[in-house]
């Protein structure tokens, strides 16, 4: 069968990683990367096989024989490459957040539509093995009713140049919400800002869900400790989820607290605390099984488990996350 | 010199160690203890030395031989038990919170005052090696200026029958704060019940200090794992303390982050990242430290580090939490 | 029923933990206590409830209202005190080490069985729940066959007056060993002494099994770090007990390797690696279960798990180590 | 000035690490690189960028303009591949442990002395940041004499085909006590074999130097946990080092133990805690620092950290492992 060709437009951090796990899989041929700082495309001629290597992505949009573009610029940059990368009939994996405004989302998504080309968001969470076998969890009857979930996300830096401390960190966490549990109905933010004095570094963020779940999520880049850690709480059993952790990331924890609800008078909460599962991990690097994905679904004409549409719905999350900033209160979202 | 006779009026949970370690101060004779369950008493028979064991507190108001008396019962007690003590001639030591409001509080520091007696709050935490450690880092000049302080405080259960999460958890915070930074601008609570659908039992607390210095508490009766953390942050250097932790419970980094604010257009943060200190703790219960200075304080006279006002701005900060959660905003402190 | 009187012999570290549980039993009653110093005396009196005082254990051997003894001194003066305590017909929990040599062990299980009294030896961790669960662990099939046991059990300090580093911290391990293993055939034992250079404050023990079974104890008074950790390895499945961890600290692997033996030519190992399960464990505490079955034990008449003769083997185990190290090499074990 | 050019021979497991870390040095071309393996070579040829990529290393031999030779295949190949590379008049890096024999070793040595070309052995370790750390400590007087090492090393496999447990993960801990502290007196093993029944897959190796200090090396491939740690006893001073953590890896603590020698009878230690202090490590991977070592040497013509005479002391300890496991004793080491 013939090799899908493909392109990588952005060789910052990010990219080097999809390169490389581009060239591990059989049914691609990565003929072109680009970047627009020559140093950039130095180290790429020192560090890949041969191929085409330029700081003109115009060469990938004209080139008829490329298939698909996977992009991995600055934020600000997403709009404008996806839009000519698609208009130029070329399949688009494109890095979260998807784009700075929902408008320029949907005008992605409808251009996609138009040209029938794959248009998918690089929300890799999505195919770590950590994220599918919580999805199991939870999906399992015996979970319970899912009361609440509460991130850390914090480290020391990387300061962004182009967006603040929300939209870096938070779209993790967002497409993991929209996978897992879907949209919420109202976004509260709480941030400030102490080094840049323009800019929050430091973020907590509410989700209320139908049904009394709750989120919240903590980002910074004001943290002597990098904390990568999720709770998850059922009404049977409750989910920890610590990313930096060398192994045993996931843990399910067999531990309740009910009301005898018959019982009128005296308040009386009931525990119950188990055995902990922690549950065996593949070592796949998530990126590699999201291009894999991303290839599958070229060949096949599917919708992409992180389509377009569920990046639009992270860029609206985000949106109402400014909105609640400048409104200085809860917004709903839509 | 004489000893000081000292009576303890509750047998609950923290009682007991109250007991305990009076027992340990030579200048201390306990006399009497108190507890309105006859089979606290009886186990009170069976594990402490002999002495007046009794279900009625007015025995103890009674006797005028008694020159303090530490109460440690449930918070909807405080008050008139206190005022009763006090009343009659005896030094205080009160568990906090101190009282369910703040002109409870206030009757109890001008009853004191009138009676020329020490009251005296329970905020054991001040007493603690970890946090006088603390207290010396942050004021040391090569800390920087303190930006933020986030603390966990979660665990599974247990849940209250008089008080809700936010008045269970958050005056150990709330003391902290107090101690080391003084009394906020403004309070912010977000917070939800999911079990028992009457009281809080997840809450997000912010507090706004003025130069822009915010604290975010985050407390629970929800989550799978107990954490007692909190993390300081300061222009120069950082500091976390996990109080669960078998050892090296404190960490001083000397990690920061800053903008050349000379240079206008491009956004350039400078990181450093230097050596963690551990300091050494030491191994002495808090509780006795507190005691301890309970009888300094009654017999030199002075003021203690936690005093009926310093207990009294403990109770204000909890009201203030109360009136945000009605109003559903953030609330100014006064 | 009648309560069962009983004595407390040495009130040094452990001797007041023992006093503290036997108080919490309803079946006793803790009639008289006893310390060689006057000053451990003064303060038992500060912090037990009122009962016999005394310097001398002959006010306790000569009283013959009491039933049993439980003695808690220096392994040096075991012997003397459960002999006489067992002549005078007193039923005895003697701590471990039991004697300081195998002769004094069987003596006192000779004089315990011609005067119909129960010698019980305080092997705390046979009767703690990590332990029992570890048995039933090992015992059940899907663990394969046991390939080593390696215990890590280090600290700084306590360097004992009348023992070396292997007396002191071995017989927690060996006990151990011999509730789950049974006797080994051959011990040897490799230390060193660095700072008394007189006796051992380092050691590593070999013990040999049957059947290719192995297991290292390392102890030592040199560390900086308090360890108390313990691998055992099975065919199929593996378990680490972490005993210093403040909670998980036993975890079941469903790790194991194989090697396909029919495949003569090339070495093919097969790793197999599965969830891990954290048993939940009850948070009793391991004495008052140990106390509770010595207490059952006299009252029907039965053999504790941890008998005379269970404490004769650790006895043994520690003079085949004694040997080894005089000997410079491995000794078979008897 | 002129770029080296260089060759790398085996692309196993570190081979590749190995390309990755010469392609980052701007003084080195990389012209070759060479595996038994046509997969490997196709694999390279998708990972790597354009230069002869070759399954026979005799094309390396034999041109002239390669100016060293990286030699990262299987142990029982190190000698006769570095022999014909010396030959062929090119530097050489060669993998550890550097040979199967002393006897071997001690050939290339002279074969590079009389071919004056550099022979390097990688060591890695040597050149962390770490270990630098770590060497800086201890030669510091505070530190006092070094009491101990104690290192353990152990995962759930790689069973190797060719080497045993020894052979495959003591050279590290060989290569770091020759570094640290120079040549052991005496070498004494025990071991065992479970799953292949042939090769070791657990042992315990001790050391012996002079002035009492002592080293045990717990190496297996059967443990469900990987450990990578290290403890090092001084008289003042002690650090432990665990390479799994994923930061703070290195604790220096202030914790020592001395006795009063004047002080006749009683036996009375003395306990001294204070601060733990982590030191900052570079980020920067040890594989590189070691490679620009190696380019250094070939351009100044200096000796190495880990020269040829470095490997041959390892392999020695090797050989002494070796002889003690037959001879079932300690045996001295020359």
């Amino acid at each position: 069968m013939k090799k899908l060709k493909g392109a990588v437009i952005g060789l910052g951090y990010w990219g080097p990683n999809i390169v490389r796990n581009f060239l591990k899989i059989p049914d691609v041929e990565l003929v072109s990367i680009c970047d627009i700082s020559k140093k950039s495309i130095e180290n790429a001629k020192l560090s890949f096989p041969p191929m085409e290597m330029t700081t003109d992505p115009d060469k990938i949009f004209a080139n008829d024989e490329i298939d698909f573009v996977s992009i991995a610029t600055p934020v600000s940059t997403h709009f404008e490459l996806a839009l000519r990368a698609l208009d130029s009939g070329k399949h688009v994996l494109l890095e979260k957040p998807m784009t700075l405004s929902s408008s320029e989302a949907k005008k992605l998504i409808k251009k996609a539509e138009m040209m029938n080309k794959i248009l998918m968001v690089g929300h890799t969470f999505l195919y770590a093995d950590s994220i599918q076998k919580i999805k199991k969890m939870i999906e399992n009857k015996n979970f319970g009713e899912v009361l609440y979930f509460d991130s850390t996300r914090v480290n020391l830096g990387k300061f962004q140049s182009d967006v603040n401390v929300v939209w870096d960190l938070a779209p993790h966490d967002f497409s993991i919400l929209q996978y897992l549990f879907g949209s919420p109905q109202s976004i509260h933010v709480l941030g400030s800002s102490h080094i840049s004095k323009k800019k929050l570094e430091i973020a907590h963020i509410y989700l209320k869900y139908t049904n009394n779940f709750i989120c919240h999520i903590h980002v910074s880049w004001l943290s002597p400790l990098k904390i990568r850690s999720i709770l998850i709480g059922g009404t049977k059993k409750m989910i920890s989820y610590d990313d930096i952790a060398p192994s045993e990331k996931i843990k399910l924890y067999e531990k309740s607290v009910s009301i005898n609800k018959s019982e009128v008078t005296p308040f009386s909460p009931a525990y119950r605390s188990g055995n902990v599962i922690i549950p065996h991990l593949s070592q796949k690097e998530a990126l590699l099984t999201e291009l894999e994905h991303f290839v599958y679904c070229i060949k096949k004409n599917k919708k992409p488990l992180s389509s377009g549409e569920d990046g639009l719905e992270v860029v609206k999350m985000l949106e109402a996350c400014d909105k609640s900033l400048v409104m200085k209160k809860e917004v709903s979202y839509v």
